[in-house]
């Protein structure tokens, strides 16, 4: 990319190249769609969608966070899917080698940045992935609330495609349990009202 | 809207409404292609690329800033566009009106949220409009950098749309000389080699 070549401070440089990188974010696709229903949901729009919810949501975290953290965690938290591509979070075999694919390409993208940046930025990454500080449990929560809603104002659109059943959505939701109590009653309401309109398998 | 009623709590089930309200975001269209060139960019993509971008530079900012502020700020600064629609940058007919179309989009859309957090978000608007404390003014020259970039590597075709000539554009930028003095190369080196590839006007 010499597109840059104007930019004399090399730091500076690489920021602008890493920002034009990223930018594809904004093809890598998720199975879920958005509220239109017309396409499918892309990781810059989740992303954007998943800071603000937890920015809107911040008050149901179990534990008191950072909420400067959390928004980080939560723009950078897919990023290394610009060279990884989304695993559908019902995929089994996706997931067998998810991690492997996924540190890869977090080498890559972040070791293009200069060492504190790249530094700063794996570590909200590797955060979120651990999810073991309040902050990346509540991005975790988040994370999983956000396409529920997405999937049942859907009728079940990502369900139906990965053949899912009551029991595998509570599993997938269980961190909101503990991290977001009082969402749970989302998750519930979801799964029960969906069972009863016949868009979920029980 | 009663797809939620199974929610109890009143304030959580606004909260959970205004995130599907915003979804719409995913559909506002700017004027601006992404990078890879094959389709408009929407305003929950740009939301997400600009809060990344202003995490990416924050050492360019003139003044010091609370990042945290300048993140929410990004997030929320276009919400209103979920009822009052894109204005284009260089259409002066459509900025005769956007002050009022999207004041009653920001009363409509964050009187939806309970008190507390209806004037949390409207005064995170409000501030990015009014360009006056450090976290806006940062805020407000990365959200002036980031579509320069995208422009750039579309070979000027916002520029092209609205038959936008050199001046217009460093107009535009202005706010970047003194918020972010630093990221003034890059509007100058953009400038200077889109106006040399002919695909900017001198």
């Amino acid at each position: 990319m010499d597109k840059f070549d104007f930019i004399k401070n090399d730091k500076l440089r690489k920021q602008i190249e890493f920002a034009v990188t990223v930018d594809k974010m904004k093809e890598v696709l998720r199975r879920n769609l958005v509220v239109s229903g017309e396409r499918r949901e892309n990781d810059a729009e989740h992303s954007w969608h998943l800071a603000l919810m937890a920015m809107l949501l911040e008050e149901y975290s179990a534990e008191k966070v950072n909420i400067e953290r959390v928004l980080k965690i939560a723009l950078v938290h897919d990023l290394v899917e610009v060279y990884a591509g989304d695993t559908f979070a019902y995929d089994e075999k996706g997931y067998e080698d998810k991690e492997e694919r996924e540190r890869a390409a977090a080498d890559k993208l972040f070791g293009s940045l200069e060492s504190e940046q790249s530094a700063e930025f794996r570590a909200l990454w590797d955060e979120f992935e651990a999810a073991e500080t309040p902050e990346s449990k509540y991005a975790n929560a988040i994370d999983r609330i956000q396409p529920l809603i997405l999937n049942y104002l859907m009728n079940g659109h990502t369900w139906k495609l990965g053949n899912v059943h009551a029991p595998q959505i509570y599993k997938r939701m269980d961190i909101i349990r503990t991290a977001a109590p009082e969402l749970w009653q989302i998750v519930e309401g979801v799964i029960a009202d969906s069972i009863e309109k016949g868009i979920l398998k029980p």
